[in-house]
């Protein structure tokens, strides 16, 4: 949120976005720098930032400077870190200054992160004192943690105060905080003792004191809590905001709903990217240069090339077996892969659920249970296709059997190996994301090879 | 939200819950009522569900009948749909009518949803008049629209009101709304004209008007919009609430920002779900029977057995080159093991880019371009390592040769199709989620051996 973040509802689609984008670089490329600033002040801070990343560098300067200081500040905050970045690089030093000194110090702390080590040390020095000690604070906590992501502009009110002082209070307040809507209760020691909201406040009799009205037992989080935990609490209480305490119980700053969405929005994206086997960097994927996607991928496919050399040796171990009956290597890609997507849908499900907190109450043992169960299921449903295709293809008896035996087995294995592993994960303190999909996939492919050969010499044998 | 959700802010932690859980369920069984109903006095009603929800069935229905009137109802909000049902069963007709009377209506519609017909036309045909044209209101708009994810409970002002008198009706009606911190403006005939925050309202004079403080241009929604949409919208404007309009640009509700975050779980399970070859019936997997969970991931699992049965076939084909080389047998899964992934990790931040709007200023064939160098490094720094393996493993540079050069046309091919097919798909229309890890690791399977094939008759056919 920045100051004030509900006063304005203005708000255009995608499509009017972009003809707003063509008009923008089309004015800007002639010069006509009135007709421009038309053009920006009918829209919302968050599609002024949207069009102006859109521009080519060069124009990007040149429409900022078209906004309004209070305009600028909101649009400056919504831009993604690139443009912010390239933005300080082009300005003069005072123009920043006024810029960076005036945004929240949450938003500020998140580019300072960003910045070059030289560019923060300037322009910290530069903030004005309340700012400087204000951004010092958040930068003094480790990122991804409440302390970081909190911000330190919030009413807090005395006990003794009445309900009609504290509206007087909060309507001089009102324009230099995040939120008005929850009100914080501190002592003289700027310990929380209580909390109330503005929806309290307004119903209240204007003589009540605030003592009177507020709730004392407050649920808060300390400065280092996670920031997904932190999420969690106020998705799990419908809160609008959360008060951060440090470790003497002295309220520091608030967490607001706003950032909840974008903090989910982050780690539901690191959990994807994990799941799919690439590493995040809490950055744009496509903003990133190639060397550093390409260090972030090979990380993973390095582990999993050398479970998948486990299952070379093992087929290279079977080659008298395969030499004889030719016919086994054209099914050895179906079971694997066929295993693997048993074990990848097995494993998506317990993953999300573990992530999501859903998975409290039920035992693990529970779970992979009835994953096996279902493995069992799948793994005849699609076993009894198999043997007909495979007889269908190569004409031999045992060999169908042997695949749609192994089929029903590796499935079983792929379910048990896809619920089983992300709880082993857990339980040894890693993400359980990292026992994802392709992990999945190419373990069952050593277990899937080892149990298809052993069930086709045991029938080959017999039959 | 529920009625004053931010009046009680107490709360406790996992840990402490699980003991209160242990601790109520002994109470109950020992039949101490009074020492139950002192452990739960002290909960957050997000806290009581919880509890609630893990207690045997049998004791469920006690222990929601300790809970005062106004209790009853936010705990009832709170239950998960499985719970509420079997309360709505356990109790007596006037019990669950006063409480399901009592609730937001859009929770109760979500209640509605899940409930038996005939239980659900009992239950309508006995509400209070309003309640019941508010909650046939949302029944009448279709699932996952903002029609029926909105509430009909906000505050409408007129234009003419003061701020002093506007404040006075604020007063009045705070009891009865989710939200009082946006208040809407409508005309004589409900249409939306004006939009302003308590915050507007709290900090201008006494005697100005509403219509002078108020906000003309308002970003509203369409009851028929998809609910990922609105959500989009509040987060990307950081809204706490979103007025719904209906054909006439009449005002018929508002979307508040507690249930963004709901949908946006929501949503992304399904998306990951989709990412894991699981179809997703918007419930709990954990809590559905068996036969829906085999039935709702056989479907998937034959589409890629299908595609399998291509790879089969193709290795089928060249058995002939098989017998005379059996040591090409044993690279098979490896090398379409490895596309797989590298396909899997294009696909997956494709996908996650365009669910997040976040890939709407690169062109497509900027991304697939990207991705196909990406897969061009990856397979060199693999192929290098696996020709040395291939080598020392079986003693033929010829194959060992075939292999590495598989490996780097595979990778490439695999980013191409990991990060091209998402973009197919939504162009015709579908979710590209739907081209994710499972399908594109199978398709590079049956492109990746016609590959090698190729690769290896030419490499061994000149060495």
């Amino acid at each position: 949120m920045t100051e004030q973040p509900d006063s304005r509802f203005h708000g255009v689609s995608r499509k009017e976005l972009r003809e707003v984008r063509s008009q923008l670089l089309m004015l800007l490329e002639q010069g006509s720098l009135g007709q421009a600033k038309d053009v920006l002040v009918h829209l919302l801070p968050a599609d002024i930032a949207e069009a102006i990343e859109e521009l080519p560098e060069a124009q990007q300067a040149i429409a900022f400077r078209l906004l309004s200081k209070d305009e600028a500040i909101e649009v400056y905050e919504d831009l993604n870190s690139n443009v912010q970045q390239s933005l300080v690089e082009e300005f003069k030093r005072q123009d920043v200054l006024d810029i960076v000194d005036k945004m929240s110090p949450d938003d500020r702390a998140r580019l300072f992160d960003e910045l070059p080590a030289k560019v923060v040390s300037r322009l910290l020095g530069q903030l004005s004192p309340m700012e400087r000690q204000a951004t010092a604070l958040l930068l003094g906590y480790e990122a991804d943690t409440a302390g970081r992501i909190m911000t330190p502009e919030y009413i807090s009110l005395k006990e003794n105060l009445t309900a009609f002082q504290a509206l007087e209070r909060i309507r001089s307040l009102a324009r230099f905080t995040e939120t008005v809507y929850y009100l914080y209760v501190v002592d003289v020691a700027r310990h929380l003792t209580g909390i109330l909201s503005l929806r309290d406040l307004v119903t209240a009799q204007t003589e009540q004191t605030i003592g009177e009205i507020m709730t004392r037992d407050v649920v808060s989080v300390n400065t280092d809590a996670d920031q997904e935990a932190v999420a969690r609490t106020i998705q799990r209480y419908d809160f609008l905001a959360m008060p951060v305490v440090d470790r003497e119980q002295r309220l520091v700053g608030i967490v607001t709903v706003d950032d909840v969405i974008d903090i989910f929005e982050e780690e539901t994206t690191e959990d994807i990217y994990r799941m799919g086997g690439v590493q995040s960097g809490g950055d744009d994927y496509f903003q990133t240069d190639l060397i550093t996607v390409a260090r972030r991928r090979v990380v993973w496919l390095l582990v999993l090339l050398l479970t998948n050399t486990g299952t070379t040796a093992v087929i290279h171990s079977q080659e008298a077996m395969l030499q004889k009956v030719v016919a086994l290597s054209s099914f050895i890609p179906l079971l694997i892969g066929t295993g693997g997507n048993v074990g990848a849908q097995s494993s998506t499900v317990v993953i999300r659920s573990l992530n999501v907190d859903q998975l409290e109450s039920n035992h693990p043992m529970w779970v992979i249970r009835r994953e096996a169960m279902a493995g069992a299921v799948l793994g005849l449903m699609l076993g009894v296709i198999v043997v007909i295709w495979a007889y269908f293809l190569q004409g031999s008896l045992a060999v169908a059997i042997a695949v749609g035996i192994s089929l029903v087995a590796i499935s079983i294995l792929a379910s048990v190996a896809g619920s089983a592993l992300p709880f082993v994960f857990r339980a040894i303190g890693f993400d359980p994301a990292l026992m994802s999909a392709p992990f999945i996939t190419t373990a069952v492919d050593v277990l899937g090879v080892t149990i298809y050969f052993a069930v086709a010499g045991f029938i080959l044998d017999k039959m």
